[in-house]
């Protein structure tokens, strides 16, 4: 979780676990491209700037591991997942507006580069031509699968919005926000893969936990590199989880284990997040626990992850996905 | 076109058009009301909000009058007429934000009630449930005539604001941005209408025509009303196109029929829409006959939208769409 690990290691590292699937991921990215080309006006040059940006394209990995599992090889894996990582890119590109993040994969974010107005009108764009690639597949399930995955992802950012800065935020209530954010959606892309591999009933639910377990890891990973990663290892802006008075599991564990005068001291430094208290308040979740706390439960979750695939057969695609399970929880950014 | 006609009178007047169709107007409001009841958290509240505003309800029932001329009374086009104005109220909350709106339907806008935030997760959730009540009825291509539809939306709107205060838009490029803005979107609630009526393809064509050529005439009026409207009429707030620097068919008009001199000055106002400048385009547009040709061309338009029900025989939803096409051009807010 150091600053000194390199940012070309970890990219190595990801590219090492996507080898088997690395064809399936260059024809995601030809996809993504192919959105930027479909829009006119200005559209191409901005669409082109979000998906050159890169990402993990860890939800396209996700359909396709799991579309392999049930011994599925189609293209259809690769338009689901295009549309799993369009869906995934319009959220981020809303989100760095509501965050005033200025900082994703290194570059200035949509709505720094090209007006917040742009980045609302462009978000809305990446939706459709996610949802445009399912409605072409002839399965109005899989569109419905990721409708209802949309609709979770937006109550959990209004819900968490609309809790900032209200320091009573409960564990419970923090897990169902990183659980409609994030874990739904990686949950979906494996029951998207699922679904195409025509899986039973039981084993599809089964890659559904697996994807949801990986997103609450996944996210509490993210949430504690926001308070202790560094920018240029991360690429994005950090720290806005305190600017914006979100409160996440490191923060709430610790509040929880203060006594009175302690707490009051904590939570006036929560209220306002100037620099001062900012560095206060990362020395204090280091020294506590509550940073290895956030870790312990991000493992336990990616633990529950891998449980979800004991039934089975070893192969590949059941390989790479437990290596996924695991460099999530040893991520930098 | 004045203030003195009185709202309730012009409520009034599209009740009297909409009484063939009360009855599925009111279910889609029950429709509308359910997403609502489906959202967790704060949702509830604030779709509420959006919902019990009112507004026109004009794309449902054009998708339930085509679906009428076609002979079709199921409960399809009531779910078609919610999607499209879930769709429609999705732009007009991510708009409000885009021209910084603070009122609409007499009301504070989301984004002035809930925060800008809220107001971009809000919009994001309507999209996706009106996504989501298309895919329940399993026909895909009603999922990519709507997802079609929003794609040109988002795009007229960047490419709208991208072009802010460049006070060489064209006519065309500005009939460009309201095709896509506002036509496109009632050709498909008409086309969508066909469909479930499985209309021939020359049927569903000269229906879209005429949701099509609607949707310009509707546009430019909106545009002519937001220079010369009332805001106590409107119910929303106005002169924002002047304020955000958007062209629109009136100002391009004058513009292109001003000698050198004049037209420096009148640019010249454009660029620094204060207060006095607002007042002197708006009496400069009313004197020059500008208003006059806007409502000249939006009449062309809705003349058009007739015309293209030539080939059906007469009926009550014939008479009805007749009925709207006049309403459009001679409403005041």
């Amino acid at each position: 979780m150091s600053g000194s690990v390199n940012l070309k290691q970890e990219q190595a590292k990801l590219e090492d676990l996507y080898q088997s699937i690395f064809p399936y991921l260059l024809q995601t990215e030809g996809h993504l491209q192919e959105v930027a080309t479909r829009g006119k006006g200005m559209i191409p040059e901005i669409v082109e700037y979000v998906v050159q940006a890169g990402g993990k394209r860890l939800r396209p990995a996700l359909v396709v591991l799991s579309a392999q599992l049930g011994g599925s090889q189609g293209d259809d894996a690769i338009t689901v997942g295009a549309a799993a990582e369009l869906i995934h890119l319009s959220t981020l590109v809303h989100d760095d507006i509501v965050d005033r993040a200025v900082l994703r994969h290194q570059k200035p974010t949509v709505a720094v580069k090209f007006g917040e107005e742009v980045a609302i009108l462009l978000g809305d764009f990446l939706y459709v031509e996610g949802f445009s690639l399912l409605a072409g597949l002839n399965d109005p399930q899989l569109v419905d699968l990721f409708a209802r995955t949309t609709r979770s992802i937006c109550q959990g950012e209004i819900n968490q919005v609309r809790r900032r800065f209200q320091l009573d935020l409960t564990l419970s209530e923090y897990l169902s926000f990183i659980d409609n954010k994030t874990a739904t959606l990686m949950g979906a892309s494996m029951r998207g893969g699922a679904r195409l591999a025509r899986l039973s009933t039981d084993q599809a639910t089964a890659l559904g936990h697996y994807g949801w377990n990986l997103g609450m890891a996944f996210q509490i990973i993210d949430d504690t590199l926001d308070l202790i990663g560094e920018e240029e290892v991360t690429g994005k802006t950090l720290r806005t989880d305190l600017a914006n008075g979100k409160l996440t599991l490191p923060l709430i564990w610790l509040r929880d284990r203060l006594q009175p005068a302690e707490k009051e001291k904590f939570l006036g430094w929560l209220r306002e997040p100037t620099c001062e208290n900012v560095q206060g308040i990362i020395a204090w979740v280091n020294d506590s626990g509550a940073i290895k706390e956030g870790l312990r439960q991000a493992s336990n979750f990616a633990q529950q992850a891998k449980n979800a695939l004991h039934s089975f057969s070893d192969s590949t695609p059941k390989q790479t996905l437990n290596a996924i399970a695991q460099y999530i929880v040893t991520r930098t950014r």
